[in-house]
């Protein structure tokens, strides 16, 4: 995924609860463009649905990718899940991206937030 | 964190309700041995823990390292946080390692595996 200038690495959720999706995956190999094209259309089109709080994505040398969205409520998740394009996505993930993968949705009950003091 | 042969890239949990523990952290630059090290003796001293049920874990090149944890309950990850050893790791964290960091402990509530049909 590629982060666009002012974007926080670290999604700026709020006080609990609210709700996680936790998508883990290991990637087929083969051609990253449309992949990536299609990670960052998905990125930028979830910011904007009803709900959204935000996202966190990482892929280590290992192959194995995790990224977490933040969401005010299970019914903004099912809307964005039921998306037609996110569908689409799904069905090429499905079909072409990805070797496996696990989807958890979570209520996140707690959290708390270091930084170093400047 | 290394990956000893056996290991699963993606945990293999129950059917949910189950507990996660999502550990988003941005490094500290500075010599890494010492991080490595107390995060490879904490992985492999959780899987001893009561309720551990996995972990999954991704740093990507930015910077932006994601490690989710699971748990049978609440009690099990409060247990685990308290560990003499995981205390100091955390104090060391905090001291050395992490520029900042999220953690957020939440509730598994539904879960879908996908899997390249072989």
């Amino acid at each position: 995924m590629i982060w666009k200038e002012g974007m926080s690495l670290i999604a700026n959720t709020p006080q609990p609860p609210y709700y996680a999706v936790l998508f883990t995956s290991v990637r087929t190999n083969g051609e990253d463009v449309e992949y990536e094209r299609t990670a960052q259309h998905m990125a930028e089109l979830a910011v904007d649905q009803p709900g959204y709080l935000g996202i966190e994505s990482a892929r280590g040398a290992d192959g194995l990718g995790i990224t977490l969205s933040y969401w005010e409520s299970e019914a903004s998740i099912r809307r964005w899940q039921q998306h037609v394009e996110h569908l689409q996505a799904q069905a090429d993930g499905r079909a072409k991206w990805y070797e496996r993968y696990q989807l958890r949705v979570c209520r996140v009950e707690r959290a708390v937030a270091f930084e170093v003091a400047e």
